[in-house]
Parts: C-alpha cells; structure tokens; sequence
C-alpha cells in the first residue's frame, strides 16, 4: 500500500507516519490541504465523483457475488462535534445503502465488557463486497479508555498491539482499512456545542458531560496522538484529515475511499453461463 | 391504524383487506393510483418532500435518545426485478444511513436453517429511533418454500399464523411494520431480464434460475395472494405497489412511509439539563 502512494495522492498527502512521536498542535485543523479552494468548489468536485465511487460499490459488490471477498472498512474518530455522523450522511449518501453497513459504537453494554474489547466490532465487521464505517470503534479503548483510565495502564498498553494484529489479520482476509481521524480545533469545538444549544433541533445532541470532555481536552489530544504513532501501520494507516471546514472534511473522506476503491479496481464478474443461450429461453417464455 | 386510514391517503388506497381471497390478476401492474401523473412529476413530488422524511427520521432518532422505543420496519417483497433493491436505494437515499438498517435476505444458511424461521429475522430488526428496511423476509417462508415444496404443507400452514403472532407481538413494542408487496408483471419482468442480459454491467444479477421460477409464475403469484390474505393485519397491513413503473413504485413506497411516520408524530426531546448553565460553563471554556 505505501508503495503506491504518491505525493499527488490524497492518501499520500493526509496518510499519518506511524512509528514516530505525533505531535497535533502542529496539524492546522483549519488547514485544507490537496483541497478545492471553498465550498461552492468542493461541492463540485464531489458531485462530479459521486458517479465513479458509486460505480466503483457496485462492482466491489458485484465481484463480491463471484467469491471476491474484498471490502472496505472506514473507520471514523475524533472529538465531539469532529462531524463522525456528519461524515456519515455524507459519503453513505454518496453509496447504496444496501451495500453499506453503518455502525456506531457507543459506550459498551454490560453484555459487551463481559468480552474483549474486540468482541463487538468483529461482530460489526462488514461482509465480502460490502462497504462499512465505523462511527467510532475498537480506538476507544485507548482514547476515552486511557484518558478515563476505564482499564489499568498495563492493560491499555497491552491493546495497541492486539489492535494491530487485529487490523494484520483483517487486511490479509481482504479488508482495506481506512481509518480518519477528524482533527478538530478547541475553539471550532466551541461553536459546535453552542450551535447545538441554541437550536431547539440539534439540542438532543448536546449532554453537559461534553464540557467536562472538554476540560480534558489536553489529555484526549494525547491519547489520539499515540494511538495514531502506535497504530498507523503500512496494513492499516491513519489519515489525519483537518475537520474544522465541514466542505474539506465531506470531500477529502470521499476522497480517500475513492482512492482506495480505485487501487482495489473491482471487476464485473464474467457469466458463468450462456448468454445466447438464456436470452433465447427468455423470449420463449 | 385502520380507522386513521381515510380514502384520500395512500395508505387507504393501496392497503390490501385481510381475511378475504385475493385475486392478483385484478390488480393492473402498470396503474399509478393516486400517484403523479408520470416521471418528471413523480420526481418533482419525491424532491418536495424528501426534507420533511428526513426531518420526521431524525426526530425519530432523536425521541429515542430520551427512552422513546418506537421505530419503523418497512418490508420489501416481489418477484426478481420487482425492484426490490431499487426501492431500498431510493428509499434509504433520502434518509441518514446512521439511522437506516438495511438487510437482504437470500436462502438461508446452515446455521440459520438449524433454527426457527423467525430466527434470523428478529436478530435483523431496528432498533429504537431506527428505520430497518428488509429486503426479502420471513414472508420467503411461505412463498419460495411453498412453491418449492421446501418445507411440509402443514409447516407452511403453521407459519402464517407465526408470522401474525409475530408481527403483533412487534407492533405491540412499537415497531410500526408497512409491508410493501411489488407487483410486477410477467412481461415487464421479461423485459427487464433481457436487460439484464444485454447489459454487461447488469449481467451480474441474473441467474439462469430466474428463467425457472417464470415457469413457475402461477404457483408464486397464488403464494403471493395467500400471503396477503392471511397477513394482512390491523396491526401489519400489506400495501400491494404497482410496480411495473419503478418512478410510481418509488414514489408510492417514499409516500406510505411518509404517511407512517406522520402519525408516529416524533418529538425532539426536551433538554433534561439548564440550557442557560450550560452556556455560561461553555463560554468559560
């Protein structure tokens, strides 16, 4: 995969170098980088590609109908108001939904923790041919987890590693992994929860354990930055995408997929019978 | 349910009553009753009032974040080409795909078939504030196995009254089920074979079965007009769609969920916290 990334790529432009220290105070969240220049343009970019990704879902599904068992996995993180179900609406409104499975991952139920923390994404895994998106995921338990301290130290440490191996064996059965952290800034935050408040529509959205998250804020971009250092690897990579611009955002995640879907280059599968042959049985019937 | 049906609703049109013989062939599969005048208006009606069905599912959505249980199954049936998948695409292309749960049933599986037919189907069902839309159901329990003798005649016999028991027990925890029963006919399916076959993008979803099952046309659209009988219920009607028109048959089945949520009548939560509070504590942060 890293071979075939090229500087003029999205994927090579946004993808995070894991292995190494990460240090988000300097990724501009405001930033749009490889991007049209505003909105009116992203727009554009994305309605003229919104053919070619839908294209690209069929025949991943189509193909999946002759044993290829490839799919594609995105995998969505980042604060409250960082626009995870945002990006939703948007790039599964770009797909059929039939071949689109959505998750989201909230805090796990009883029944969940009596498991490891893997259990239920695995359960939530997308079938051959299909597309799914994680709205939050198996990342939790290093972020909130670490910052909450939900698990002793040792045990916390203990999970990036299986959440590599994880993704090693997801890759090797055909699952291409893509994996968004949606960068946000502090301030940005602040107008998104006040947004929320203000609108008698999107108050639903709003609980005041959100300001608390925010008082840990410093602790949370910590958590991020060494789970993108310890997890971004050649077989499942982090993008860092800049999320203050909701257009940026919306854009470079299709983006992403499209660059992805394209590498995997589904095909049609050829007929397995008679075509002549049927067409002929058909008129006759 | 019944006694909010007026004449002037689709609902009222289109539902068919329970408990007495149904004769499909009285049925035109090319009517559009009560429905747009043709294409362009149909997609002019749909444009109209794709805001307000999405604005109705998230307040849905939005109700079951405060302990709100209730939620929408809408059920696809039809014979192949009857535009099932096409339905789920328009459908679930005007809502959020967050709140969408999607699901296709094909034959059953090993594991599946160790169990009650209801099985898998009650593993499938949405959540609370969720829109789930299966493709194919329990219904193919008493149509494929039926007309393929794949299971005794007093089993199938049985499972008509399961399948009552089953959707009553649904209505009674809030799952509001519409079941839509695609009527095609037997030359427009022949047309939109020879489609498939002619199209090499297309070619993937036919199978040579397709031209077996039209021999047996007869025996499924008397499974059919079983299925209608003895299910159509108060609480789980069944709302025969002419199909032989896909823009009426997307436009019917938008506008029978439509009506559906209308009287579910969803309301945003009101905040259980001090908006005002919170405001002050957000500005400080």
């Amino acid at each position: 995969m890293a071979k075939k990334s090229s500087d003029s790529s999205l994927r090579g432009r946004l993808r995070v170098p894991g292995g190494e220290p990460v240090d988000l105070s300097g990724y501009d969240p405001g930033a749009t980088p490889g991007g049209p220049r505003d909105k009116a343009a992203a727009r554009l970019a994305v309605e003229r590609t919104a053919g070619r990704l839908a294209g690209l879902q069929e025949r991943l599904w189509a193909a999946s109908t002759a044993g290829d068992r490839r799919r594609v996995l995105l995998v969505l993180q980042g604060m409250d108001t960082s626009g995870k179900g945002g990006t939703v609406k948007h790039v599964a409104g770009l797909l059929d939904p039939a071949g689109c499975r959505v998750q989201a991952f909230r805090a796990p139920t009883r029944k969940e923790r009596r498991h490891g923390f893997l259990w239920r994404v695995r359960r939530a895994l997308p079938g051959p041919g299909e597309l799914g998106v994680f709205d939050r995921s198996h990342y939790e338990d290093v972020l909130v987890a670490r910052v909450r301290e939900l698990a002793p130290p040792e045990e916390i440490e203990r999970r990036y590693g299986q959440i590599n191996a994880f993704e090693q064996a997801l890759a090797e059965d055909g699952v291409t992994v893509v994996k968004c952290f949606l960068h946000l800034s502090f301030d940005e935050q602040r107008r998104r929860l006040l947004k929320r408040l203000d609108r008698p529509d999107k108050r639903w959205k709003f609980q005041p354990s959100d300001i608390d998250d925010r008082a840990l804020w410093p602790a949370y971009q910590e958590a991020y930055a060494l789970a993108l250092e310890r997890c971004s690897t050649p077989y499942a990579p982090w993008y860092l995408v800049p999320a203050d611009h909701k257009w940026y955002r919306n854009w470079a995640v299709g983006r992403l997929l499209l660059e992805h879907l394209e590498e995997l280059d589904p095909r049609y599968p050829e007929p397995d019978f008679d075509v002549a042959r049927c067409r002929r049985r058909l008129l006759g019937h």
